[in-house]
Order: structure tokens, then sequence, then C-alpha cells
């Protein structure tokens, strides 16, 4: 139970992970009678809806990044410390980061999610997913070194195959991803090589489901198809990805199997659970679902663990409609808020009711000016909607520099249809990159590269 | 001899190479009558003057860089290859990239420089440089986590190990590392860590000559030595690094010899001719200095090689005054320029008069409102010299975006005394990067990371 206030040591919060859960938990918390201490295992937060654009080569990893101790720096009860959560004691209330032991009288838990293979773990050398910068810029090179490695490629076939993408995963990250490769292809790179006509590239987008953009409205994931079609994309619905190789992609439709020829193959597919996942439900006897969440009560807390707290991506909260909330960032950042309000509510005497979402709404961008938007009681499309999109995104973003860096370079990207951050990195010669095996990391005794 | 213009085959130029050198001889050919192929290992050019910005988090890399294609895109006459040349066959007039041979009937070289270590190649590890944006974000990382490794040490002799910072080299990169730096420390990281006072950072500028930014006029040199130290930089002259390991460097001033315990060690002192330097000398029998670079013709041929050129870092041009131009961004440039008109001033018939650089001055900032400026004729100082070099830099930035973006970052920047770009990239998980031996990268079983 949590103490209710007194005058001795003031109460410490500990919260784990400075994503759209954590950090707005401590924002709640800034000016409360508490001591609060941000564990993270990154210096900032990262505005994660617009990884995308870091991957194809529109932003910088930067302007979508806050350093976390910038952002709470004026919270002088606020501690941010640089560190991964191996272990937690609940009996002694303590986390452990390192060989340090930290003290809590709350915990909140909110180190999100990771890719998921579906248990085919070797696919993700072959797929890189979405989730961290790094990842963003493991696509970014792959992406743009295919064009590369196409223009130097006399061989027809093999180079089709460098100019053929799959994207594995048809909800909003997959349909921006792909909007995205389709106008580089099309628009950005067309007059940028001599060899090849950048736009023969094919963009393929699988989804298992029978449509994209499963939790919008039914009318929506058809308009976005046709956008994407519009835009060269070959949609292909009720399709699964059954094995994932170097250069081929095998899947299922129905009956049928396939074989795809392709050197590119991007997974925004399946997450699961964080590791910290496992740990809590060992340490605390929390049960979990099939994808490794943690199910919480009605106030997000962990069964017989009322100081234990799990937001964001990790958590499994299911009381408000009989099915898990998503894992977006306005459920994450709702949730943080609401735990946070719960501990100063406590502290006081008080309670409040169960956390209930607010869902404001889904948005996907599907390219240069075409978006959807399913509001609930209103649905947008076309322009307005990618107006719409651009001002949510902007709102959000956190730092003031970083809203107006992405203003200037989005009006740029749009009046130019051009992309300032195009850049290969990672590698200080790219010859045998592109030219071999990609797993071939030999040239200049450099070791593999996860950037 | 360069073939007279004629039906035939259009005169072929290879440039290799696309820094200033390369790069703006490509554009000065881009309405020519003749093909160019700009062949580099990067798919884009790097402002090299404001890589320290980088390195201090103030800028991404994308901020300054510009995709080649797409600054080529436009000149009909110009392929970029991404790749590498491995070898020159000047009999055949052709230059080998990879397992192909691209021929050329004029050639310009413009590879640039790499750092030097004096022969002491194993003091890389513990001192990067500042050449390529893997360098600039390797050293990021380092700065970055020391403060963060310092909030979490507990040792006062550690602490003090991880909040000391040595630049070795005093010139303009030296300098102008050194000054971010302190400025990191005193302003912008002041209220973001609750264990350490980063104002305690110990800074040490070393030179081993008698006074910083030799190529200055000695007032202007005198100048910078005061701001830096107002910034609190401990500026050490006629000071030589005898060792460097990892958190000890040994110098040398005079008789004396002295230990500093530092955890990060910059390296601004020394470059040497890249790779190809070797090369060309093997295949052409030109001469060469003792930093390795080509000694060139009044014309910035080869000798013997009338229709092979060499611009940049990589070009010892001795003829103007006796000893060799500074490898500085606006000499390669000039030359680049140059050879491109000389080319096609002999496929005309004519000829140019040797080549001259017009010195317009030298620029180094200080800190945050101040710099130095040696016009020559004037010199600049202050908070006048400052606005001058903004100007300058944003001028030679190639993107227009990549101006407003910089512009942008710059003024917020500047009014909050913040910097947006301070990101620790490359590891998934720092604690064990932070906290034990930097080599020891093994946390996680992720490789060694070079970016």
């Amino acid at each position: 139970m949590v103490n209710s206030l007194d005058n001795n040591p003031p109460h410490q919060v500990v919260i784990v992970g400075g994503g759209f859960g954590g950090l707005y938990a401590a924002k709640t918390l800034a000016k409360a009678a508490v001591k609060v201490t941000l564990i993270d295992k990154r210096n900032f937060h990262l505005f994660q809806p617009l990884l995308y654009q870091v991957a194809t080569g529109a932003l910088s990893p930067a302007d979508i990044s806050s350093p976390l101790r910038s952002v709470l720096s004026k919270s002088k009860n606020t501690k941010v410390l640089l560190g991964e959560v191996n272990n937690i004691d609940p009996e002694a209330k303590q986390v452990i980061v390192g060989d340090e032991a930290i003290a809590y009288d709350t915990l909140i838990v909110a180190t999100g999610a990771k890719h998921s293979y579906f248990g085919k773990d070797n696919w993700e050398e072959f797929a890189p997913g979405l989730k961290t910068v790094e990842d963003a810029i493991e696509m970014r090179s792959r992406i743009f070194s295919a064009f590369e490695a196409a223009e130097k490629e006399t061989d027809p076939e093999k180079r089709r195959a460098w100019l053929t993408f799959v994207i594995v995963g048809g909800g909003p990250t997959g349909v921006e991803l792909a909007g995205a490769i389709a106008e580089l292809a099309n628009q950005t790179l067309k007059e940028d090589f001599r060899n090849i006509d950048t736009s023969e590239a094919k963009i393929l987008l699988l989804e298992g489901l029978d449509r994209i953009l499963p939790p919008f409205a039914p009318e929506l994931s058809q308009e976005a198809e046709a956008s994407l079609t519009r835009l060269g994309v070959v949609v292909q619905t009720k399709t699964l990805v059954t094995n994932i190789e170097d250069d081929v992609v095998t899947l299922k439709q129905g009956d049928e199997v396939k074989e795809i020829a392709a050197k590119t193959v991007l997974w925004a597919a399946g997450v699961k659970a964080s590791a910290m996942g496992k740990v809590l439900a060992e340490r605390t006897g929390a049960e979990c679902d099939r994808a490794g969440r943690i199910i919480v009560e009605p106030d997000l807390s962990i069964k017989g663990h009322p100081n234990i707290f799990v937001v964001g991506d990790l958590a499994n909260f299911s009381h408000q409609n009989g099915k898990p909330l998503p894992g977006v960032a306005p459920v994450a950042k709702q949730e943080g808020e609401y735990v946070a309000a719960l501990v100063q509510n406590r502290l006081a005497g008080k309670n409040l009711p169960p956390f209930a979402y607010t869902d404001h709404g889904s948005l996907a961008m599907i390219g240069h000016n075409s978006a959807v938007v399913d509001l609930g009681f209103i649905k947008l499309k076309g322009f307005v909607a990618w107006l719409f999109w651009l001002v949510i995104h902007i709102y959000f973003l956190i730092e003031f520099d970083n809203k107006l860096v992405v203003m200037i370079q989005w009006a740029w990207n749009y009046f130019t249809r051009n992309r300032g951050a195009r850049l290969i990195t990672g590698k200080e010669t790219l010859t045998e990159f592109v030219i071999s095996d990609r797993k071939n990391y030999s040239a200049d005794n450099k070791q593999p590269i996860n950037v």
C-alpha cells in the first residue's frame, strides 16, 4: 500500500523507461511532493511514430529525439540515470541496475516492446524491424544501398532483386514505410541514377489479415490501399510470410506458395514484450499474455503488488473493452499520466477511478500528400487528412527545436520532393557491402554494424 | 597530352572523391562537353568544417551532408558511382573499382587525408580523430557518455578522470572542439545532472608549437587563447604527447614529463595522405612528401602524367610560396575548380596560367559568440568575427535545406544555450560501455562499434 504523506524520506518513484509511458509519467510528477528517478538505457526519448522517416532518409535521428536530461532538467525532484535494469526485488522494493540497488516506494515499468519474428528469430538479420534509432539507420542503409547496388549490377535478374522491396506487416508502420519507399523510387531518386530507372522498383506490402490498417474503419483501409496502389505499391492481403532468406521471401496465399526474389525485406509485423516482461513475471508472479505482456489490474498495477505499475507497450490492459489496448503512443502516454496522478492522489489519501483510455483516433500517412485519419465520428482522407497528420505529429514532438526543424525539413521535402537525410552511414567503404552478401562485413576489417 | 575536341567519344573525366576538391571539379564541369564519372566510397559529400558540431551534439550528420547524386542530378553529363578505387593503370588509362575497370582521358584524384598518429597507430582506439561522420559520432558518444559515467561514479578520483577531456592539437579543429566542450560543461549540461557539477570538468588543449592556431596572425592566436581560457579551457603550448592509454595521457613539456588521468582524449593533431597516395606514387612514380602527399606540378598534374591531377588534401602544392598549401576546404575547392577549367581550356586548344590560390583568410570559432577571423588586411575577433564565421559556413553549405536547417538549429542553440543533437547512439545498452573499459564491448554480445 502506498504510504500516506508524512514528514519522513519523501516517497520515491522509480520509472524504468523513458518512452511515452515513462516520460509522461515523469513529467506529470514534476511538481509532486515525491522524488523521481527515471532509468533508461538510452540518453534520449525517441518519438517512435516518426522513425520510418529516419529509415527513409527524410529526417535525422536527432530531429525526433530529445535528451531525457534536457526534457526533465527543470524538474528538480527528478533524477535521470543512464542504465539498464537487470532485476527487481519486490520484497526489498529495489531495482538492480548493474551492481547498484535502487530503492523505490512506487515502481513504474515502461520498457515497451521489441520485434517479434513469430519464433523465427533467424529472420532478423534479413529483415530489420523499426523500434530504435539503430534499426532506422540500418533500414536506411539497406534501402539506399539497394539502389546503389542496382546501379552497378549488370545481370538483369539480380538488378530486379535489388530493386524489389518487401515490407511485411500492413499496420500503420508498414503502410507508412511502403508509401515512403514508393515516393523515393518514383520521385526523389528519379533523376539521380544513370543506369537504372528507379521508378521500376517493385514495392510489396504483405498483410496476413484481409485488409491493411486493421484498427481503422474499413472504408479507410480501402482508401489507404487505393492510395498505395496509385503510388505503385503492390498490396497483398491474406498473405503470410513463411520464410525469409538473404535474397528470397517465401509467401503463402491460401494454398498457394510463392517465392519473391528480393534483396531488401523490412519487418513491420510483430512485436513482443521487452525483456523486462519476463523479469517482472518471474519476480512478482504476474500473468503474461502470449506476447509476453504483463496483464494488469484496472489501475494498471500488478495483481498482488499495488505499488508496481506497468504502462505502455509492456502492459496488457483489457478491462475497458475486453481486448488489450493497442501498443500505440497515445495509450502509453495516457497510462503514464494516469499512474502518476494515481500516485499523487493516494499520497493525499484519495483515490481515482480505474484507468479509461480516451481514443482520439488513429492516423497513418500514405505518401506525399495523402493520409487516412479515423477519429471515430469523423473520418478524413487525402490532403486534409495529411495536414491533420502533420499538425498532430508536430504537436506531440517534445522539444521546440525539434518541432521547428521537423517543420522546416518537411516543408523543404514537400516543395522539392527531396529528402535531406539519406546518408548511408556505418561503414567506411561500401563496395563489398553492396555487392556481396550483406552479412559479409569483413571488408576493411570492419565489424558488423548494427547502427 | 589532352586531346583537342573532335567528334569521337567525348572526353571522359574520372574524379575520385566527392569532397571539396572532387565535388567542385564536377560542378565546374557540369555543362562542359565532357563525360564525368565521380567515384566515392560514400553516397554523400561531407562538409567537414562543421564535423566538430556533430561531435559535440549541436548538429546531425545529415545537416552537413549532401547526397552526391542529389547535388549532381541536374548535371546530365555526370554519373555518380558508389565504390572504392583500388588501383590505377596509367598505361591503359583506367581506374580499378572492385573488379571493374573504368577508362579515363583525364583523371582527377581528390581522396583527401586521414588521421595520423605520428606512427603510433595504437593510439587510435583511445583518441578518435575527426574526419568522417562515424568519427564524429564516436566522439559524440564518448563525450556524452563521459558525463553519464561521472554521474554514476562514486570514487572521486575516477570521477575526475571521467570529467577530464584532453584535446590534442591546437589548430582550428582542436580549438573549436575545446570551446564547444567547454560550453557543454559550463552551460548546456549544467542543469541536467544531479550528482555532478559539469562545470567542474577539466578541458585541456595541447599544442606542440609555441601558440595555438599557428596559421593565424599572432595577435589572433593570443585572442583565441584568452577566449578559451575565459571559457575554462586550459591551453598548454610547447607540449608534446608521448603516450596515450585508456585512462592516462603522458605529456612532455621541455624536459618535464607529466601524466594526466583522462578517460576522454580527442585527436586533432596530425593528418597524412589517404591510401590512394601510395597507389598513385607506386603506379606513376610520383614523389611524395613525408605525410604521403603527392608533390604536384604548377598545374596540379603529376610529373610525367599531364592527364592525371591531384587536388585537395592529397596534393602538396608548393609552387606559390615555397611551402605546401594547407589542407583546408577553400584550397581544395579552388584546386578542383582550376583543374576542371584547365581541362575545358585544353580541349578548346587553349591553356591556363599555373594554379594560384587566393587566400581569403582563416577563421575559427572559439565558443558561444566568439571567433577569430584573419583576412590578412582585416582581423576580426569577438562577436563580429563570430557572425562572420556563421555567415561563411552557411554560405558554403551545399544544399539549401541544409543551410536553412543549420541556421534554425544554430539560432535555437544560441537562444536556449542548448544542443539539439546530443544522442549517444550505436549501442543498445550503455551500462557496461560507460562503466568499464571502453574496449570491453561484450555486453549483450554487441560488436565493437565504429559509428
